[in-house]
């Protein structure tokens, strides 16, 4: 089938809005029609050139909700008319890694969603009859998209789909750190390095937890006013201090902060958040996601005095068992997504959501089939 | 008065076996007969001049045992006769440290303990008139010394103390990360950097909780046999493998261990270490001590995808309200503390306890007074 579609054709060049080829779903797999999506910075990214991962030409996007069009031989959960969500993370429920009950890290598609195909190594989507890559298994930048399964969490219809996207990456991501990584209790303290989408979702969840502070740092003051009103208690600026940043925490705070987040992906952040955590318990959760060959440093006496490094992916969050419960919160109130949603655009307009990115003035944009 | 004491009079010199003053013991003071102390690698890391903290001239030692002699003003849980474990990391049962029931790390004579004084920050220590600086709090190369009450552990007045002085550094550090930090389970999968005398303890530690796989690692292979003999189910050598040790580690475990402690204090084995962990739950311990200005290093998307680094002191014990216990589970032979005493000697012959040490040769030697 046709289906108009944002394609990202060479690493660095602006999308380009064109009708390719979809082809039906193949066992095993479902054919979606996005009705929104968001534009994350994974997403820019890769379309960067930055990503060693990344492949071209290719349909991104992975911050979607739509609905069921037509499902593959064998496909059990799902149906044409569910509500859904695509899923990066995906979730079999049978690997090691589902049945630990330590990781949401499912690997049952991993190597082939890496190489950019469906599980069967080829890809569904073409264009003037040359085959385009699938992008984080998800490629929610085109109207129509096939995903296995597995990589769909089947969520309330009547959740708005404009709103509830932003829970396939982002708000999922920053909430989820807080809960399923770091276990923030009542009274905690908590940094958050990075007020983007992420780092707000963090503050979120920490009020949801209880923190009995919560500090967020950003180089771009025109951060804080939002951050504030989303329950961030101390804003902070790196540049209006002369000494390394966590020097500042660590002192605000008698001695470091319970957890700090990182959301942004720098790894000299990543060492500040794990350096501003107090001795003996503090924790780091590392959210952002560096570029090729970056490394993080520090002494180790930092860790053998008690502070603890982590990381989240998709904050810990299995999809199809723990996303619609999210969606669900989301629609009584509990998860707020409105202060996230700065831009709506139609799709023939998503490089302008790349810009306003770039230019700091949007927290998302969603993108509207 | 008098007390026989090596002393370390500067660094990268012998030490010498001297006659020093020992002053009386303050408030809050006591003053202990050390009976038995086990010459560490920590000692002879300072001793090297390796150690930026490190204070000349000095009476090191830090894993002793004994019994006290005389108390200060206001002592009221120690009395002259009761039998004793110097503890570098004190416990006072007040501070934010103590009363978190998160870390043994108290704080109450870090600053002082620091500074090899006493916390009303003189020595009680002298040679020919001239102070020489206490080390680590403990002192334990002097016959006679004297420590803050709460830096002391009281034991069983049975337990050997020639036996049981090794409870106050490795045996306790090693075997405590594996409980207390780690909190390794039945089933789980190990992996030990360095087989001296913490490895050993790890490997002990991993024992007790019942560890399916405990890979031992050492560049030394006459290091292996004691090794297997204490529980260790696997040896390897990273020189027999031209791939870097923590890939051998990760296809012989079907993705790696789920928990790795690293017991040398070398930045570069406490990255394979940490790589060496499985994805999505692996944890690695650091233990060891690293020299100065020296920066442990990976990428970040280890920890995103859900590996976790920690760090351990004194195994994450606290002295006072847990190492009685710890010698009681000697006593009963549950830790067996005889596989790392090699070599035993009197105080006269300390020099040749360092020797043996560099030369690995000994696990442990024991300075009888």
């Amino acid at each position: 089938m046709k289906s108009r579609a944002a394609v990202a054709f060479a690493p660095g060049q602006p999308l380009q809005v064109v009708e390719i080829d979809v082809a039906p779903p193949k066992a095993g797999e479902v054919l979606v029609r996005i009705i929104a999506t968001g534009v994350c910075h994974t997403d820019a990214f890769t379309l960067s050139g930055e990503d060693p991962e990344g492949l071209f030409p290719a349909v991104l996007g992975h911050e979607g909700a739509g609905v069921v069009v037509e499902v593959g031989e064998g496909v059990t959960t799902l149906q044409p008319g569910d509500h859904v969500i695509p899923l990066y993370t995906a979730e079999c429920g049978k690997c090691k890694f589902c049945t630990s009950g330590k990781t949401n890290l499912c690997q049952a598609v991993r190597a082939t969603q890496g190489r950019g195909v469906m599980p069967d190594g080829t890809s569904r989507f073409s264009y003037n009859g040359e085959p385009l890559y699938h992008y984080m298994g998800t490629s929610t930048f085109s109207e129509y998209t096939v995903l296995p399964e597995i990589s769909l969490a089947k969520i309330n219809p009547d959740a708005p789909p404009e709103k509830v996207c932003l829970l396939g990456c982002g708000v999922t991501t920053g909430i989820g750190a807080v809960h399923n990584t770091a276990k923030v209790q009542k009274g905690d303290t908590v940094a958050v390095f990075g007020l983007g989408g992420i780092g707000l979702a963090v503050i979120q969840g920490a009020v949801q937890a209880g923190a009995s502070r919560i500090i967020g740092v950003d180089i771009n003051p025109a951060k804080f006013e939002l951050a504030k009103s989303m329950g961030a208690t101390d804003c902070i600026n790196p540049k209006d201090h002369e000494r390394p940043i966590q020097e500042v925490i660590v002192e605000m705070t008698d001695g470091g902060v319970d957890y700090s987040f990182e959301c942004i992906g720098n790894v000299e952040v990543m060492r500040s958040a794990l350096e501003c955590c107090h001795k003996g318990w503090g924790e780091s959760i590392i959210i952002g996601v560096a570029g090729a060959g970056q490394e993080i440093r520090t002494r180790p006496f930092q860790l053998v005095t008690g502070r603890v490094w982590r990381g989240s992916a998709f904050g810990g969050v299995k999809g199809r068992s723990q996303l619609p419960g999210m969606v669900e919160q989301a629609m009584r109130g509990e998860i707020d997504l409105d202060p996230y949603i700065t831009h709506e655009l139609p799709l023939e307009q998503i490089n302008e959501a790349f810009d306003l990115m770039h230019e700091g003035k949007s927290i998302r944009t969603v993108i509207r089939f």
